[in-house]
């Protein structure tokens, strides 16, 4: 706890041993095994999540994410064979479990910007959040249809679609979550993260009085910044530079390889973060610069995925022209964000280089 | 000469007589007179205008806005019967002058859009300007069609759906422009500015030796002020506040009224930088906050109007839906380029009340 406030880079700080690496592997361990016993007791099988399903499921996702994050940064102090095993097995659960959740979210933006772009004023923004965000609702459409009235026909026409093609998508997500945690695949998985909350495999060196995580944790800070540093900020930082939409009518089917780098950047900045709590414990102080930049890549990864969702559903056989018309500015709308998030990740990172 | 470096607000300066704003007009109606000349011997008959009838044609606007607006300012040192029964025939001919130029710049920033968001390599940008920009020219499509390989059919339909109807604007505002200039009104207004480039009919006030142009150029300017201070610049200023596009989709079929503030204050600009041209002569230094200002205001004005015709195209009976999603796309772009020119204003205002 006396090592919270230290930076892994500051030589003055002193070495974090191997020790810290496995309390925080079995803290998000038993994390993962609470996450798991709260979400079967609150009905994974119902296709209309409770609040309180939701929230295990995302504990779930986020135990997991932290537990591969941490067996990738510190992959030389942990058994190999062990590791190998389980790393791609928790690459799997967490690629599965994120889907439906992320379906359900792309629909709310969308239908949210739509409605933005409509000069129609929605009766509370929460009240749309509240009614899309379960992850677990393949519920009803959402806004209802009464709420329709004051878009344009193409608005309308554009949002059904897109509810249509998501509503599917995540309805599909939900079924695959639901066989994945019930296939003995995932009990293997269970199985492993049970014994590791209570006995981290760490290798003869991890456990020396020597060993220090902070070169491993130096070096996913590294490599972040390495990718920061070959992201086009100039370009990102000059406001309105219309970058993000300069390939939006191209023939490319993805059009958009431009995003690539600043997603893998979302990723290295995770596991930093990751990497950090590790070191420090997850009790210290929130680093309101890396959440700020994380929150601005999330922000960019979201509206790459909603845009590209919009222009999928523009390529839906017979829709109306009115509906495609829409379907095409929100498509832009959605690229402008990508680039409105790249200014703003540009700003945050800036702001840490100055003041670290 | 001695004034040009002036401020009309500055309390150390002299006066600046009457006779400075008879010299203006003067200049400006010679400068009428000689465009209109031009504009006969190099043929304004023929649709297919070549550079010297386009920089007539844009001489003879320039001058008739100089008059126009110069009447506007200092309105109380005219006569008034005079200026009463000409102000309203200039207003009538700069209108009818301007909308063939408006439909060719229109369709040239269209297809430039259209291009950027293909990702298509276009030649050179100046090579579609210089086929483009012939403000008399009813000529051929631009770009040619083989230009339109690197484009999607649906981008490539939008941009011939533009192309067929802004040339048919832009043919009939020709056409319109040339009954104007043979008609027995314009001859009267013609023969009102001959006789503006000989003698200013300024009332008694005027000609009194204690006469001073400045404090109506000084009122011009608060209007300007006033009017910069009722837009919204904390928004603008404020990069990717996603404003522009609001009602983007609203069923409103002018949907834009927040355009209206900013065209306001692009008039209100114009009309100060002529005042100051009266006072101070139009050699001296160009005052290149002002001209930045403007030029983000003109730039404002246009993406509105482009943004507006790729609306109205998408209107069209009978057309594809890649085609109006194209359009959709379009008319998006084209409204970040109205934040995207408020933005910019905002920029260069703030650097002009700090400079000053």
């Amino acid at each position: 706890m006396a090592q919270q406030h230290l930076d892994p880079t500051d030589p003055t700080a002193g070495p974090v041993a191997g020790e810290a690496l496995a309390g925080y592997l079995r803290a998000q361990a038993t994390e993962f095994l609470r996450a798991l016993r709260l979400h079967r007791e609150t009905g994974p099988a119902a296709s209309n999540g409770t609040e309180e399903s939701v929230d295990a499921a995302r504990a779930l996702r986020r135990s997991v994410r932290r537990i591969s994050g941490s067996m990738h940064t510190f992959r030389p102090l942990l058994e190999a064979d062990w590791s190998e095993g389980l790393r791609p097995e928790l690459a799997w659960l967490s690629g599965t479990l994120s889907m439906e959740n992320a379906y359900a979210c792309r629909l709310e933006r969308l239908l949210l910007a739509l409605h933005r772009l409509s000069g129609a004023v929605f009766p509370t923004q929460t009240g749309v959040a509240a009614a899309v965000s379960p992850a677990g609702a393949a519920g009803p459409p959402v806004p209802p249809p009464t709420d329709r009235g004051n878009l344009t026909v193409g608005a309308a026409k554009a949002g059904a679609l897109l509810e249509r093609q998501l509503t599917l998508a995540r309805t599909r997500a939900h079924s695959t979550a639901l066989q994945a945690l019930g296939s003995s695949r995932f009990h293997a998985v269970a199985d492993k993260v049970a014994v590791l909350a209570s006995e981290v495999p760490l290798t003869a060196t991890a456990t020396a009085p020597t060993t220090d995580l902070r070169p491993l944790a130096a070096a996913a800070e590294e490599r972040l910044t390495d990718a920061v540093t070959a992201l086009p900020l100039v370009t990102a930082g000059s406001p309105y530079n219309a970058e993000a939409l300069i390939h939006g009518l191209s023939p490319d089917p993805a059009p958009h390889p431009q995003d690539a780098p600043w997603h893998q950047v979302r990723l290295l900045l995770r596991l930093h973060r990751y990497a950090r709590e590790a070191l420090y414990g997850t009790g210290g102080p929130i680093d309101v610069r890396l959440l700020t930049a994380g929150q601005a890549l999330d922000r960019h990864r979201d509206a790459s995925e909603a845009a590209a969702a919009a222009a999928s559903a523009a390529r839906t056989p017979r829709i109306a022209p009115a509906t495609a018309y829409a379907l095409g500015v929100l498509h832009a709308d959605q690229r402008h964000e990508v680039e409105a998030a790249r200014f703003a990740f540009q700003q945050s990172w800036q702001k840490q280089v100055v003041s670290t």
